[in-house]
């Protein structure tokens, strides 16, 4: 109470009748670091999305149905109310201000921590009812007085060996794209896009390996906008070998409000925040798309991929002797979400390159694999036993690759309502898988090959089928993905080289949630006179639980896949394994015979 | 040349630089009168879809490549240029008057056809470089001599019997829907959409029963522009009495005009014309959006459909009839392409409440049925024989309800490669056709049901797949549709009542075209904890060839689906067939047997 009396305060000074905080960052990125959660520090909030609105009266919080439990224990006492949204990820509380602020109101906000693109949404509804807007640093900043610094970790050099272009040459190829664009300058803030432009990376950020940067790419000039402390001396030359100029991470600002009028700048909304973009002169002209480096990552090369296709192999070595770990350990009763999520990582860790998890491994045990993204806490930790189904999804971060995988199996007795449920999933994942597709495709137009079975049942879920990966970097990386919508970004084909996962699901509320996903490389499969065509090679390699299928529910070719897929990962994964796990591994993968 | 030269002498008294001519009415429809046909009048183009854009020293007309051939020998001697398009029905002439004209030139258009749609992008893309937009009247006013009149066919009532709501009913739930969204006013410009709203029918357009009229629809009032010389004394009362205005139809433009400053008017920009548009006073609000009635109307009441079943019966024996007389007159060779499709609409026109073609009817013999929009036309026409692969297209407008169907038959010894791609091309009709899926999905998520064994063997169709289709009014009518695109209009959910066709094709050039279309009724199948489900019931009846069937390529649902189908089709239309037919159609409707 104490914090949002001082903030109200502060508020009052500043002439602001409402103050907006967001949880984004100046990168708007997904996983946001401790300095910028500004939410946690005033109400101790630790989801991962929220919005907070403060007024003299009214302080409240709006979160999705992941954290309603969550938010109502961690918000007792904070004099801020949980507000549920109704459909996740949106703005609702911009109505909400709407209807509870007069005319005349003044509305503060860290443009900083504000998107360009969220800034136009709440100019275009809040003006209109009067309610004015006022660009304000970051009110917290005076009194917080314990916060945390800035990341610090140290840049490393994503080596060339594995990075495939080294960044002389994706500088040229950006300026080539610039160049068609017409444009003088592009202005990167996704830290994602500014990893891959340097081949650097670092641990600023969880769970993927980014630097806290900005950089600006001109005709002539490369300048990286990073705390150079945190580079070591060779990297530093290597960069500054290849043009690079390094400038302190907030002099961005000044370097773009010094820029000539006559300038064209390029900018994804997506990602640059509202300072950034007002910083721009007026007379330059800002030209918007999806970033360069965001389209030219999004399709891997053949080094890229022969490098995700030996990270892919490490993972399922890893998977292969957790799942076998876990099947002879199971009825000491005494290994519980938590601790086998760690036991996961372990076998992760033994693999070369690995640098790390690229997300919070969701283990979902019986009902908790139903809640779509469980992360289990101390509170809810439960152990396993000997039946029930059994829901993971990870992933690991390797120099050679970003891995994201999902299998549910069953650790004992499986019903044939969950025989059921697992076999319609599955055939979405491999009606998915097969599917052939003309050049120019979007995602959103194959989305129903993977839930076309659940639907049949009056099944459904509540999630998009599949989003990008990057390489060595985000594990949820676009443009690409394939949804059931087909609004704004989403409208990208998908193109040869592209890394995107495929994992349909079901989650029966209280009982237990089923999904397979695998990542599948987009690939050119023949040209006829009709164009070109394309389809999916999988190339997550683990065994999917042959306990749960229901054969008399598949078709023949949904049969031959699951049988050429296990030859593929028995043939892949077996000259790694000891002769024991190789047996057991030989038996998860054996064929299927349908008389 | 004669006309253009008076052309460009009226456009230099007008001070413009350039003149551009659509292909449209002022009502945006598909079919334009030829009172509007100023293309035609100026160089010849007798096609349906064409721009002409026209300067002091060029003449270009802008078409697709249905059009190329014919575009070529009728503009021959007409001074004007054929420009071919790239891609059909975008406004590229925009891109050459770009790049063409000096900044400063005046472009002429009549408002009066050009769509506030279309005028946005002229302005969007011509005034950045610095290209002036003069709205004008009609220039050939005064040049076209012999200029018919404007339709004047005699108005009718769509009976109430056939209507299922009668014109108050329906003008309440207008304004129901104009309540909810806050508006004083609706324009009416497409002719569907008044035909549908004051139950009235007639002939002024080709395929199409409509009037040419205007309406807009108040809190209190219903005005009707329209010729009343056209409306019979009795259903002028009947108007009248169900409070409608009757006005002239230009008056339309002068109302808007004098409309209060503070009304709120609602229309849609797909169909209203720049000079409607401008009309409105400044001070009002305009709210764009899907004009009401094409909302209404596309959900079709049970009345409605009981009615269409009804007229798919009839349009079903009609065509049995024919292709059973078909089968047996081929031999004497004198049957052609343009003679079969009068005698299809001769066993149309027995058939109780027909009131002629909904559209020109496609008739395909071989390589012709490559050609997707191909009319027979004297120079084209072909005599049919006892082999090949033939391709009709065809609907019929009934009073209860409006038919579009395609069926491909061989005339004699199929090969295994056109046993192939028909069965390929069923495939589609069929999947699409037994798909189920949740409330609020869109046509292009499920389009590819209809593509995918084609897109498997490398094969594709250049069309969508599915277009609404009206009550005894247009045989294109959205907003439904099932396309491979989202962009913006087609984002309509598939709703119980909506009437669309399901019509994947496979076309080989110089060879053969292959065709099999339904009607199909979306309609709720279950509701489950996962939402309510929806499912398509086909309701048009007609034999499939089973002679082009290659049963080797169909799965086991697919063969139950045309045995099902088949014995509807038997039942529901032998009552209405003499014996020998009727055993025949047995023969053609039995049941596929696999061993």
């Amino acid at each position: 109470m104490e914090k949002l009396s001082l903030l109200r305060e502060t508020m009052k000074s500043n002439g602001l009748d409402v103050y907006l905080i967001p949880m984004t960052d100046p990168h708007m990125g997904e996983y946001v670091p401790d300095y910028w959660k500004i939410i946690q520090w005033l109400c101790s909030f630790s989801g991962s999305a929220a919005t907070v609105v403060v007024t003299q009266k009214f302080a409240g919080l709006w979160t999705d149905s992941r954290y309603f439990i969550q938010a109502e224990r961690e918000l007792n006492g904070s004099g801020i109310e949980l507000i549920k949204l109704n459909v996740p990820h949106t703005p609702e509380y911009i109505d909400w201000i709407r209807e509870n602020l007069e005319s005349g109101s003044m509305m503060g906000f860290n443009s900083e921590v504000v998107s360009i693109g969220l800034f136009r949404q709440l100019k275009e509804k809040l003006e209109s009812s009067g309610i004015k807007l006022k660009e304000t640093n970051d009110l917290t900043k005076d009194l917080w007085t314990n916060r945390m610094e800035l990341p610090g970790s140290r840049i490393y050099d994503h080596d060339v060996s594995f990075a495939g272009l080294d960044r002389v040459e994706k500088i040229v190829k950006i300026r080539d794209s610039m160049r068609k664009k017409g444009v003088n300058y592009h202005l990167l803030s996704a830290l994602d896009d500014i990893a891959w432009t340097f081949n650097i990376r670092a641990s600023d950020v969880q769970y993927s390996p980014l630097a806290i940067s900005f950089a600006l790419i001109s005709e002539t000039n490369s300048l990286l906008f990073i705390d150079k402390d945190k580079i070591p001396l060779e990297l530093k030359g290597d960069l500054i070998k290849a043009g690079v100029e390094i400038l302190p991470y907030r002099q961005i600002y000044s370097t773009l409000a010094k820029l000539s009028p006559k300038s064209r700048v390029y900018l994804s909304i997506a990602s640059v925040n509202t300072q950034l973009y007002n910083s721009i002169p007026e007379e330059c002209t800002i030209v918007e798309g999806i970033s360069i480096p965001t389209m030219l990552k999004s399709i891997k090369s053949g080094k890229e991929i022969a490098h995700i296709k030996n990270a892919m192999i490490k993972d399922g070595v890893a998977l292969t002797k957790f799942y076998y770990w876990l099947e002879n350990n199971l009825t000491s009763g005494e290994h519980t979400e938590m601790s086998i999520s760690e036991k996961l990582e372990e076998f992760r860790s033994e693999q070369d390159y690995f640098m790390g998890p690229s997300f919070a491994t969701i283990a979902g045990y019986r009902e908790h694999g139903a809640i779509v993204h469980y992360e289990a806490t101390a509170e809810t930790n439960i152990p396993l036993a000997t039946e029930g189904i059994f829901l993971m999804d990870s992933g690991g971060q390797y120099l050679d690759g970003t891995t994201d995988i999902t299998r549910t199996i069953s650790l004992g007795n499986p019903t044939d309502e969950q025989k059921r449920d697992f076999t319609l999933v599955l055939k979405g994942t491999i009606q998915l898988a097969l599917c052939i597709f003309p050049e120019g495709t979007r995602g959103y137009q194959i989305e129903v090959l993977a839930r076309k079975a659940l639907w049949e049942h009056g099944f459904n879920y509540g999630h998009g089928t599949g989003h990008g990966v990057g390489y060595f970097l985000n594990v949820h990386e676009g443009p690409q993905n394939i949804g059931s919508s087909a609004s704004g970004s989403n409208d990208i084909s998908l193109q040869p080289g592209m890394l995107i996962s495929d994992e349909p699901g079901l989650y029966k509320e209280g009982e237990y949630g089923i999904r397979t996903e695998n990542l599948v490389l987009v690939k050119e499969v023949q040209e006829t006179e009709f164009g070109k065509f394309m389809g999916f090679e999988t190339v997550s390699l683990c065994y999917i639980d042959q306990n749960l299928i229901e054969p008399g529910l598949l078709e023949k070719t949904e049969i031959d896949w699951i049988n050429f897929y296990h030859k593929k990962v028995f043939d892949a994964l077996s000259p790694y394994l000891d002769e024991d796990i190789k047996g057991w591994l030989r038996e998860k993968t054996k064929e299927m015979i349908i008389e």
